[in-house]
């Protein structure tokens, strides 16, 4: 019988699934008030000490996460940990990584994610902000939108959100630029190019997307000399990691005329503190890191924990298993 | 020797492949200071009395529609006119079906329309008034979106630009169902309803979109009834014409929350007069009629025009002949 902590708000809604595997593992809960609780009628015998968790959304976003991280680092064995999160980069994430025998990421947030991209660049393409200003002043003003039928993309970090979103633009009419180390075709691009040869697509560019991971290759990738190799009427946006962007040149090349507005979903420092100049400035459109946030995206992670659930009771090997290698010290 | 009358925005876009037909036609251009031109090193001799035209939108939108238009229906015979809008019921429009033998229309502007409803019921899903607000109080909130992957859409009229929007929804996974009078299945929609059972559909609309003509059928057809159809978390949005919208109604509804939102492209009087409640109702999001505008629909509708050109020239028949019978008295 092996424990599995998962937070009480997924239990809520899997319970069922869970079930079918009832004479092998027993769900233990941790609810919002810090409670453990061994469900289907059993009781827990003191502490508890699962050998697999469930780290999603509910209990990243919640006000738990910290005692459910730190029973897994206590638990005498922890043989496997399924994120809900694409990114392992966070320094929890990472303690989880050394600690579990196999750790498995998600890329279930990535339909949302790229649904994200779509909204921000149709409202840049169609001149969202203007049209609102028109209409605070009452102000019958047409005006000449783009089309994202005509428009050309470069997505920096062609994994699976890039390549959700690839598909989405392509479906829609425009084309697309996917920057990635590997080589090979995909059909959700036009052309996949690597890193060192993307400077020529970002100057065709009217839509330039990152969403990469932060390691050190690519930190601070949208510089001062990426700006300006942008088309003064392009828009950047950001669904990787904060680090990826220089803000400070990002407001320098907005200032300038560089390019011309910029969308973030993520920030190098979050919660974006109040008075940054990224909150104000008119040509940049911010939203608090929940470009994941959906029902959906929800169900679809409790999907891969149940999908990984079956291959681990079977012995089977899991899907998107993170290497341990990815989780020692740099 | 033809004489054909365009705007002269409109030759310098396609001289090139007007002068493919040097030996039957003459263009004569009109300019913004309301000069008439012949083109090709000839000269007017009198007034202008040209056998064909193409009405576009450099022509409806310019200062010299009048001119233009009464040239046309002062000339002694006129052929052919080519209209750039797909609605005739402009009174200058009856008048030119009138007068000329055959008239056409254009449904060059639906793929930018239909780009514009991805755009507003994106930023609908997508919760970008709230968004902008947190962005504004510098409020790091995060906030569950909804996906057009999960979408289901109610497309009234199921015409051109119907058919354009329900292929980019149903690309991006979202569910369609189409409203027309004319049964039969469309690849673009998952299911065709006929207008008396649309009641049904509308209950499980997360978007209700209308883009049907102006009618007697037609008029005020979004009213309280529709409304309270409706779910409370369900976006209107308009394409059609104004007058197919109780605008005082869809107020009360709004403020009632039978709907949540409604984004409107067109309103029952054009330009909407300052100090009308649509201007600055909070549940409301406009643009003044002008989702067709994009450097693309101009070079489409160049594209249906040239082709008619090359048909008309040919005796053949011409593509989107709309019927005399559609411009008598009603």
């Amino acid at each position: 019988m092996h424990d599995i902590l998962l937070h009480n708000d997924t239990f809520a809604r899997i319970a069922d699934q869970l079930k079918t595997h009832e004479a092998a593992i027993r769900p233990v809960t941790l609810d919002e008030a810090g409670v453990f609780t061994a469900q289907w009628g059993t009781a827990l015998d003191g502490d508890p000490e699962p050998v697999a968790a469930f780290g999603n959304v509910d209990v990243f976003f919640g006000g738990q996460a910290p005692l459910f991280m730190t029973t897994l680092l206590k638990t005498p064995r922890l043989a496997w940990f399924q994120s809900s999160a694409a990114g392992i980069e966070h320094p929890a994430l990472v303690a989880m990584g050394q600690k579990a025998e196999v750790y498995t990421t998600s890329h279930a947030q990535a339909e949302s994610m790229a649904e994200w991209a779509i909204w921000a660049a149709m409202d840049f393409l169609r001149r969202g902000p203007e049209r609102r200003a028109d209409q605070d002043a009452q102000q019958w003003q047409r005006r000449m939108s783009r089309e994202i039928c005509h428009s050309r993309w470069v997505i920096y970090g062609f994994g699976a959100i890039g390549a959700a979103v690839g598909r989405r633009v392509k479906a829609l009419g425009g084309h697309v630029t996917g920057v990635r180390r590997s080589a090979g075709a995909s059909e959700h691009a036009d052309i996949i190019v690597k890193p060192d040869a993307m400077a020529g697509a970002l100057g065709a560019a009217d839509v330039v997307l990152l969403c990469a991971p932060h390691t050190a290759e690519t930190e601070g990738l949208a510089n001062a000399a990426f700006f300006k190799a942008m088309r003064s009427d392009g828009l950047l946006m950001n669904l990787g990691r904060g680090a990826l962007v220089d803000e400070a040149a990002l407001v320098t090349a907005l200032d300038a005329g560089d390019l011309a507005f910029a969308a973030l979903d993520v920030v190098s420092e979050e919660p974006l503190p109040e008075g940054n100049l990224l909150w104000t400035h008119p040509k940049v459109m911010l939203t608090p890191h929940d470009s994941a946030m959906t029902e959906p995206t929800r169900h679809r992670q409790d999907q891969v924990f149940l999908d990984n659930l079956d291959l681990w009771l079977a012995g089977q090997p899991l899907n998107n298993v993170a290497p341990k290698s990815a989780f020692e010290p740099g």
